[in-house]
């Protein structure tokens, strides 16, 4: 007998199963840290349901691993190889298989990217509603794996929000539907949104139906510079307290500025310590973008006069602010969610802590939902690693994990827990309800073969 | 050794155990139609998380089936008593735990009944978005365990949309708390989403954190008559395809309008053979009142000049027109969802069904998410039983629910399988899907006592 990469590229095809050292190092990680760096043993690039289920039977024959990936823009390391495994990636089933527009549902396969179904939904005046930050290579499968967030959740929901059916390799080969292809459903548990955020662990996502939302024809946008932090929080529920829903509301701070004007050539950081952008849309996005004005005004911002058009360009500098970073420093970066009362307390938590362990701090947050993305960083002054610096990094990192979680926060917002993010669950998650779901895992995958250590 | 009644009164005390004829009777049944009439053997009313834990350790060391029930308004039998079992109500433990108005949640224990919450939260400007027709008297637990819907849902989504965390008591006593207390987290499996709708199968919940959206502070109702049911079904599609989303789109069809009528001295059928009720809310209500207004009669309505409070009043009207059926017909209802595009097919085979099988229909739908509730009746003539009458309607009944799978609809949209629909199950989803169902179930409850017969 062969090895499993013999026995898949006989069933395969030779082009669909590639074993060069390079495209193995490529789809041996995604975008998050590397803990614990490992070679599959070989990428399939399946093309059908059918490659789907032939090379998951194959896997499960001889054991072998097996971890799905998508475009590979995951942050918290589902995507991380395991040793000898076979990195199954489903970029190539990327067809658009039916927009039905009175419906206001889309069918697709999982490579989809998803940016290319919210052009293709804009044409009837529809959008897919979750919208990371990497949208325009992230595709649909990975979104429904990680259960994907975005900017405008807080208004739109998160993935599974959007998910009305699946189509799942389950780990013997065999293909399940789950869910309904109406708006409403109830029969049967809840398995759709059971495998949305499995990371893959559960099974196989080849295909979902999703519920397409309005495409927003008007849209407000408003930047508010605020002199500190704090201040620019509070701004986020004195929104709320005027019972405002924007589409988005992202908070900056003024390291999150520095940066884009380095980035950007702008002088964002020279109008404020931090800047609150709101995006009102819908037909009353102008008597909301009012409202937001008078209370973020009254509240101590500087409510710029600029054009809406020129806001929107501040929210694009922010989606597309992830993946530019800066090499000249070394930094953590994390995805904690607390309830919204408690960002101003969290926000001076990170502070503190940042002073406390002598490492700078920049945090950008999805306010509306309370989700943040801080970042811990140092300066890298030449290229010896400075492991003392590295360790108060992790130190502070580590620190503001517990502080989220004191305050009634999760570990992970919208990222996922993939495999970066394990050392932390425990923290989150008590023994038996983490021990519920190994046998909930058991029960799907009883010999263990899907991404395996990931998710829980 | 005495039985479980006796036992369950020494540890709770014979205040929380009830075992009089009289209220067995109260209890044995929910408003489903009964199909298997069973007495429990005791009703405990629990008080506490603790009472809960203590009846089900006793229940599960016995082997007795617990069937919990909130107010017992379901209406597919899924708090029907089990022969002999222990009914476990909760509607004592109806206290609202906490409001956190800058978080938009609150905290509550099952027995909480829906409109209470809402009127908690009306205060700080905030709504439970679930409303089933029951909202004044169901129980959240109940909307919980069912994944109710209600008018609102195809705008603020269903229950499982506004639950973020639960607590849990499992088949074994134990207590488990799932889910966050922020808007959005991913850590770990959604357990959360697999209690929803699980109609007490998999455990009992014995607490919520919702999320509470905003209480809209403008509302626009508009009454479309028809000249008939179809082309109503039309406006749907054509308020849809302006992409406005109402809060409230609710289709009657004219012998919902003769019921409405009869019950209450208007003379809406007079007036068409169809309504069409939508509202809308928000900042962008009026605007969006206008574009409604102006397809709604571009497609044949006759929008009427009554002022928006009359118009609500029809709304009031509709959304209260459960539980007062009238006593002097035979009559069978559903509650099947098909995609928005196929309410019209789907009317017009209700029609051919009720022709071919001489029955009447009336119709009444959720229209913005495809959710229908078609009743055939049969005027009852005389005190005897029409055997044969109830045989069309049966007949006329299971052809509707055919129907609507074959158009790619669900046979509930927001009801619950229960134990009524159980029947039907098998027509929506195949073997294998139903498998991993009772498997997910032994995992959660391998002794089978959690409400046995229900939803899967």
């Amino acid at each position: 007998m062969g090895s499993i990469a013999d026995e898949l590229t006989s069933i395969l095809g030779p082009g669909k199963v590639l074993r060069d050292e390079a495209t193995l190092a490529v789809y041996a990680v995604d975008q998050a840290p590397v803990v614990d760096y490992r070679l599959p043993a070989a990428v399939v690039l399946a093309e059908s349901i059918d490659d789907v289920q032939a090379t998951v039977k194959a896997c499960a024959a001889r054991n072998v691993p097996l971890v799905p990936r998508g475009a590979g823009t995951g942050v918290s390391g589902g995507a991380h190889a395991s040793d000898g495994c076979i990195v199954l990636g489903l970029e190539r089933m990327n067809r658009i298989l039916k927009i039905n527009a009175d419906d206001e549902t889309a069918v697709v396969e999982p490579g989809v990217i998803n940016a290319d179904l919210n052009d293709a939904a804009a044409a009837h005046g529809l959008m897919f509603a979750p919208d990371p930050a990497s949208f325009r290579i992230s595709t649909i499968g990975g979104n429904v794996a990680t259960n994907a967030g975005g900017l405008r959740c807080a208004k739109y929901g998160v993935t599974r929000d959007s998910v009305l059916a699946l189509d799942v390799v389950l780990a013997d080969g065999s293909l399940l539907h789950t869910g309904h292809q109406t708006f409403k459903g109830v029969a049967g548990y809840d398995l759709t949104g059971l495998f949305v955020g499995s990371e893959g662990t559960l099974g196989i996502v080849v295909g979902a139906t999703v519920r397409l939302k309005y495409l927003p024809r008007e849209v407000h946008t408003i930047a508010a510079f605020y002199p500190d932090f704090r201040q620019a929080a509070a701004g986020v529920l004195a929104v709320g307290k005027a019972r405002v829903q924007p589409a988005i509301m992202e908070l900056l701070d003024g390291g999150s500025l520095a940066q884009l004007d380095e980035l950007h050539g702008s002088d964002l950081a020279s109008r404020g310590a931090a800047l609150l952008l709101v995006q009102t849309d819908g037909f009353g996005a102008a008597a909301e973008a009012d409202v937001v004005r008078k209370v973020l005004a009254a509240g101590g911002a500087v409510v710029t006069t600029e054009t809406s058009a020129e806001a929107e360009q501040l929210v694009e500098l922010r989606r597309n602010s992830r993946g530019v970073e800066v090499d000249d420093e070394y930094r953590v970066g994390e995805d904690v969610a607390v309830p919204r009362s408690r960002l101003v307390d969290y926000v001076a938590a990170l502070e503190a802590l940042a002073e406390v362990h002598d490492v700078s701090l920049k945090v950008v947050a999805h306010a509306g939902d309370g989700n943040l993305h801080p970042t811990f960083w140092i300066d890298r002054v030449n290229d010896v690693v400075d492991a003392g610096a590295l360790r108060r990094l992790n130190t502070a990192l580590d620190a503001s994990i517990v502080a989220a979680l004191e305050m009634g926060g999760t570990i992970t917002g919208e990222h996922g827990v993939g495999q970066y993010k394990l050392r932390w669950l425990g923290l989150e998650q008590p023994e038996p309800l983490r021990q519920l779901q190994r046998r909930v895992k058991d029960l799907f995958d009883p010999s263990g073969i899907l991404n395996p250590g990931k998710a829980i």
